[in-house]
């Protein structure tokens, strides 16, 4: 197929994306039948399972694919060279987080249900109904739909899936840097970030870092019956709160010593473009059920999620937690805590200035232990190039509204793999919603995210195919 | 029998004991297998099948005993009017903690095990050896000496053992209360504390009182992802960590306001009998693996544990605590703590006092549920009086060591209950030791206590038969 006529296509691709939207769905229910939950080892034979999957399907839709192990969760490569110029390497995750707490989910988290909206569209609920397998999808399914009429794509693909993106990536960097060449492309597409707003569609170009730690504060040697030693043993859930009350400064930011160093203020051009971006900083909060905003005072929440470095706390556990109560004084307390960083922070400096943090409230005879989870920098993007302006002006056409040029609070530690072993860039597509839960119980992926997100690829496609002006 | 006929017998009684100690510790075996943990509802049989088991070896004995109903975990009343002159009630409790973590134990807790010392003594090992189970049948096995030995006890004796004590105790006042006169004794006799030191034994005259509480702190409506909302949205485990740090005063005090209303320092007298203690600070620390005192600065540890009212946290829990890591802020951490009190403090003065500090510190759009989980003020018993002189004289004899009389970090909510019910007065003699781990994992009762603790009671009950010189 010649470049150019591509294009002319686009209509009978759209078309056929539409007509088959229901089997594309039973393809999505498929995949998240399969729990393939990344952090549980219990669950390694359903990442390999959902790994078969994928390779299954690009091969059967024309894909050179197949699973590549590593050392732990498998990676699905694929390439079609059906098309010619440009190159693009499309990423996804079929991993997915953990359930818990079970009990507040409303239906089976790995049977996915349609729940019917009062506005017409309808919910897809299920865990990784939008983190990742829903979104990743999108792409597998343009890609079939632009196969279904021309019998081939606009231009050369290739797509990597990985199954560790839950757990920080670790073995995505050195595969990169091991596979070399045959992953090389002009550019990654990444679909794993949110619209704008439910109308509004979005390309993200700076996402925070992430720094995971987990921390184990030891005490007495036992468990203590506080009768006897209360007030005068150190007690490790007491130690522990100090500690991790002594990480934040009273008007909301993060004590720990050196962590602003070279962070900068947002540019100019970029407040402005925030500013005008039609954000409902009272919506936000409200439909979580809160309304005070919990970060550094005097920013606004956009800047708070996006722009502006944090520390958050993901579970503390220590002591008798159960029914009743039991005067106790545990012998250990354990925390797991993360940073978002963003440009300018050095993640391993942060690690260590957390870590001497920590050692200082620590009395001699205590002690602390520390657990590394990963890190990742932050990522800012340059908001000039013609793969961005393509895929801006064809997210436009599909959702006849302007396309945002977006940052995001959320880490995306791959992206960073991609620049330093194979020196590409990243474009950041994605058609999830603010209020898709994921992460949490009832995760949800929107129908009109999934057919419009298809149809979106299938005019990126098409748009990237076109020869520039 | 004549109440001076007694003591002519108490050779014999004590030759008693240990000809038969083996079958006494049989017996000890016997109620230790039965798992009466009162706080987990799963356990419940269990507690009645153990109060059951103590009416039958009370009835064995000759005692009109019986198994009382209450709400929860029933109470054992036996009497036994075989001896005359004073009237004595024996309390115990045949209820245990909980054994978690279980996988600290070397053994079963609920399968006693005999593991001999280097300085020849032995330890009983087990969920409840000490607290209760072996401290409470040192006096029943004391009562069998006499009965095997003279036929009758020397004096008027009344036993009372509930299955509630580690759950405060909810219903023995109300059942002292209904109960009334069937159980007023001249005196109370409570085998539930510590010698002073392995070989010292000691009175109890000063407990603190307890105040025990739980907080349920709630944010955002759902866990949510901390890319998309961290920094902005409100985390309870920081505004969890915030006011648990917020408790305590950097010197070690307690925080909450007007929590030292009333408390009066240490009379010169008692200082200076403490002072004269063989008390090891630096050992009693390095025993459970600490060398620093946690307490108020400038206070002793004994004055610490004893005399000083304080703030310990028994269980912190919250967020995601399994394997791997899951960057969720959740929507709600729950605390469970307790204030240990000391004279002049009023429990629920000290209860509103802590949920003001607590509510004050709870932002606007997050909320804060407590649960009571009971409450007693401390007790400080009169250190004159003819039983107490008679205990301390009976226990130097046995133990060739002046007896003690001090004080206890501990709380007996029943005090209170026997004091205002029925207007008795409470006689604390008990042979465990510091080193007993009750509340922790492999808890254990020296053979020495058992053994001596018997003697020991069988000694008191001459003492008491004695007329006043």
């Amino acid at each position: 197929m010649n470049r150019n006529e591509s294009a002319a296509h686009l209509d009978q691709v759209l078309a056929n994306v539409d007509a088959n939207l229901d089997a594309s769905l039973q393809r999505l229910f498929d995949l998240i039948r399969i729990p393939s939950v990344s952090t549980d080892p219990a669950h390694a034979a359903d990442c390999r399972r959902a790994a078969d999957w994928l390779s299954k399907e690009l091969t059967a839709l024309g894909f050179d694919a197949s699973v590549r192990p590593t050392e732990r969760h498998p990676m699905v490569v694929g390439h079609d060279r059906s098309g010619d110029g440009p190159h693009v390497l499309f990423y996804g995750h079929y991993d997915v987080q953990p359930v818990d707490p079970l009990a507040l989910w409303h239906s089976d988290p790995f049977e996915p249900k349609l729940v019917p909206q009062p506005d017409g569209d309808t919910h897809i609920v299920a865990r990784g109904a939008s983190d990742d397998k829903g979104q990743l999808l999108t792409f597998v399914e343009a890609c079939r739909a632009w196969k279904a009429v021309t019998g081939s794509l606009p231009i050369q693909v290739s797509v990597l899936f990985e199954g560790e993106e839950e757990i920080s990536s670790p073995s995505l960097a050195p595969f990169l840097e091991k596979t070399g060449a045959e992953l090389k492309a002009d550019v990654v597409l990444v679909c794993d970030t949110d619209m704008w707003d439910a109308e509004t569609p979005a390309v993200t170009t700076m996402l925070r870092g992430v720094l995971k730690e987990e921390i184990e504060i030891s005490c007495a040697d036992r468990d203590l019956h506080s009768g006897i030693y209360g007030n005068a043993a150190r007690n490790p859930l007491q130690l522990m709160s100090d500690i991790l009350a002594s990480l934040r400064t009273p008007d909301g930011g993060v004590a720990v010593e050196g962590f602003y160093d070279g962070v900068q203020e947002l540019p100019e051009v970029v407040k402005a473009q925030w500013q005008r971006l039609p954000f409902d900083e009272k919506g936000f909060l409200g439909n979580i059920g809160l309304s005070l905003p919990a970060g550094e005072a005097g920013r606004s929440v956009l800047e708070q999620v996006w722009a502006r470095p944090s520390c958050e706390i993901h579970g503390v556990i220590g002591g008798y937690n159960d029914e009743g109560f039991k005067t106790v004084i545990p012998a250990i307390a354990r925390a797991k805590l993360s940073f978002r960083l963003v440009a300018g922070q050095d993640p391993e400096k942060i690690r260590a200035a957390f870590r001497t943090h920590v050692r200082a409230r620590v009395p001699a005879d205590c002690s602390v232990e520390f657990f590394d989870h990963g890190a990742s920098a932050a990522t800012v993007m340059p908001i000039d190039g013609a793969f961005l302006q393509k895929a801006l002006s064809a997210l436009t056409e599909e959702w006849q509204r302007e396309a945002a040029v977006a940052g995001t609070g959320g880490s995306i530690p791959i992206l960073s793999a991609f620049k330093d072993k194979l020196d590409m860039d990243s474009l950041l597509v994605g058609f999830a919603r603010f209020d898709n839960r994921i992460h949490s119980p009832n995760e949800k992926y929107d129908l009109s995210s999934f057919r419009k997100g298809i149809r979106s690829w299938a005019r990126i496609l098409a748009a990237f195919a076109e020869e520039a002006h």
